[in-house]
């Protein structure tokens, strides 16, 4: 017997037809004797109908009211998931975010999971009933109020439910059946990965794999959860009930690097093309002015991200180029331009054509030469790169978006990734 | 300046757009100096899809989950007008049922409100904010998990935040005028009451009248809450800000009998279609039978109207007649299958092909002779009556359903209601 948390996302809820069959997962697993909580996403399409309407309420909309709005959306998986499960006789019922309660901070809209009182959840798993609860949603005590954790929250909810409930295994059922190498869309000969260690996952998950939220990660890493990236669109029979012993035999399991033994030096390639460019000219080469452009972005709650300071060619002006999420494009100019004053720069130019493109892998920080051959690879095939970042486990570029696919191609068949 | 409470129903918030018409109408009295508190339902069409998806889930389904899934409903439409009212520059904030709380006892999908603690929420209305209230639900506290109040409910939460914020005025904003002597599609001489009693109402409303939900106006006449009753349908800069001095000019004010100067016989007619009539044969006719049928359909909360006994030719065996709502008869004609052995009886019939006609008027008190009228008119038109019931201000047959139109048409003219 293990304690499961097991995940849902929208297009595995998206109508009832496809809760019955979520639910025929659970009941699998309940059948094996696992004491299960489930956490669910909205049905697909429904938070983006409740998003259209709030923008079409107000273009600038107050955050709380954006969470109480589109945190319904998981309400209505969870109550019709349970009724689904009782009706096949299993116990259950439906708990909403301030009702476990979820406790976040109060950024709305992105708020951060603070605590989650797990023993009442963990006593009625015990008796055997199945928790189903909302994902992507909780409650900031200080108002009372609904917060959402962002898009792709519900990872995030998964995982800290199963660290509250201190729950042995926490499966996140999607639609694909693992994590792979690199996009199968672009590289056919794509490879799913057994095993990915935290930190290979973390880096995949922030530049640009949608598979799980890059927060579900940290937080699996600090807590040293094993997570489960698994397709819920396998029929139910076709899996077996989740056991510590088995449950490396599909999917992909994210988990301590010291579990893989077989470690690569790449694990695998990532791109983002929701990525832009913004390049202040002219500004003052001296202490501190970093601090009076990137001070204020900060404020307004915007990650800057790739970071290239040209050299100055009189040791007075400089250019400064960095990169931000193409949605936070149009207020980072709006800050910019209010900062001027501050800032002291000649004009801004920006652009969202342009695309990062990663290589991760544990296996480089004892290695050389990754980046060396990276570089070559791309250069070879004429593509130009515009800015790089690394890290111990990875190396990103920015390149031209137009060249996204070629160099993901590239990278892939360099380090044989495509190789068993 | 008055503290008003402002109730709109889903034709009223069908979508963004009627959504912003509200607004205009919330903005018009807060522009007046109003302090106020909106009441919405969910958008036109939104319960009928939770519910249909509910039945899909499972035809048996838990009461609890059923709420939580459709009180979600109303939580958009609140978040939404919240963001719409922000947006016109007026301070605002959405509040759940759990929030405020709208505490409830736990039949839940037909849940009673318990009691409203309205001091927080006077002492924002005080301070300029508008409270946006989901109608339709509550909080049951005990096992801490959403109630809603059955179909109609959120006029009863309007009444019940009226009164517990200690409202001078409430309007309730729905998609007719007012109150009408009688159906309008029936009877298009049908004239609109400028006041109608509590006791009026009540009657009305229980009767099948839809413009109001009966337990509010149960709950406004406990507490002598002035309601009124107008179109939202009118543009808002059309309408006069709520004042208590010329409130009556528009809509219908449900109000203290005393309050109404010149009071008519009857007032208004009713119809209801949705009845269904059960007839048990040959029970025993010794005392106690009534128990034995009775005691059972009330513990599975079917309300039982009116009930007829015929007389026993021999003293020992009789039939019974009684009427049920019509989406109670499938679970009624379940229950006494159940209770057969207890209840003995030989047979069961039963028709939903009923149609239920009352006059209504608390100047019936004073006044003998209208049943006889009654019974009279609608001999003369040869409509057969089935079964009567009489309260002190009305006076109730149920008719076969194809005659209802014709009943109405009878009594309305009778009465002379189309007369001013």
């Amino acid at each position: 017997m293990s304690f499961v948390v097991m995940k849902f996302g929208g297009t595995s809820v998206a109508n009832v037809e496809r809760i019955r069959n979520v639910a025929r997962h659970v009941k699998r697993e309940v059948d094996a004797g696992n004491k299960v909580a489930v956490v669910v996403s909205a049905m697909a399409g429904t938070t983006n109908q409740l998003v259209a309407w709030v923008r079409e309420a107000s273009s600038l909309h107050d955050a709380r009211e954006y969470d109480a709005v589109v945190a319904t959306g998981e309400q209505v998986t969870a109550g019709l998931l349970a009724i689904v499960l009782q009706s096949m006789g299993i116990q259950a019922r439906s708990w909403q975010g301030w009702q476990i309660p979820i406790i976040t901070d109060d950024a709305h809209g992105v708020a951060r999971i603070k605590d989650v009182p797990g023993d009442k959840i963990r006593a009625r798993l015990e008796q055997g009933e199945v928790a189903v609860i909302t994902g992507f949603q909780g409650i900031e005590p200080t108002r009372n109020r609904v917060t959402t954790l962002g898009r792709g929250g519900s990872d995030t909810s998964a995982v800290a439910v199963a660290v509250a409930v201190k729950a042995d295994l926490c499966d996140i059922y999607t639609d694909v059946d693992g994590v792979y190498t690199t996009d199968p869309r672009i590289v056919p000969k794509a490879r799913r990965l057994p095993k990915v260690s935290y930190e290979e996952m973390l880096e995949m998950a922030s530049l640009g794999s949608k598979v799980l939220q890059t927060r579900s990660v940290e937080l699996a890493m600090v807590h040293r959860m094993r997570v489960r990236v698994l397709s819920s669109f396998v029929a139910p029979d076709q899996l077996k009930p989740a056991r510590p012993d088995t449950w490396n035999e599909i999917g992909t399991i994210i988990c301590s690097e010291d579990e893989i033994v077989e470690q690569r030096v790449v694990s695998g390639i990532a791109y983002a093309k929701d990525e832009a460019k913004v390049t202040l000219l002219q500004i003052e080469d001296k202490p501190g002015v970093a601090a009076r452009i990137f001070g204020p972005l900060a404020e307004a709650s915007i990650n800057v991200d790739m970071i290239v300071q040209n050299l100055s060619s009189d040791g007075k002006r400089t250019d400064m180029t960095f990169t931000v999420q193409e949605s936070d494009l149009e207020r980072t100019l709006e800050v910019l331009k209010t900062a001027r004053k501050e800032i002291g720069y000649f004009d801004v130019k920006s652009s969202s054509d342009v695309a990062k493109v990663s290589v991760i892998g544990v296996g480089m920080r004892s290695h050389a030469g990754v980046a060396a051959q990276m570089f070559k690879a791309l250069a070879e095939k004429g593509i130009n790169i515009l800015a790089i970042t690394t890290s111990e486990i990875k190396i990103s570029v920015l390149i031209d978006a137009a060249y996204a696919e070629l160099a993901v191609r590239t990278l892939h068949a360099l380090y044989e990734l495509g190789k068993d």
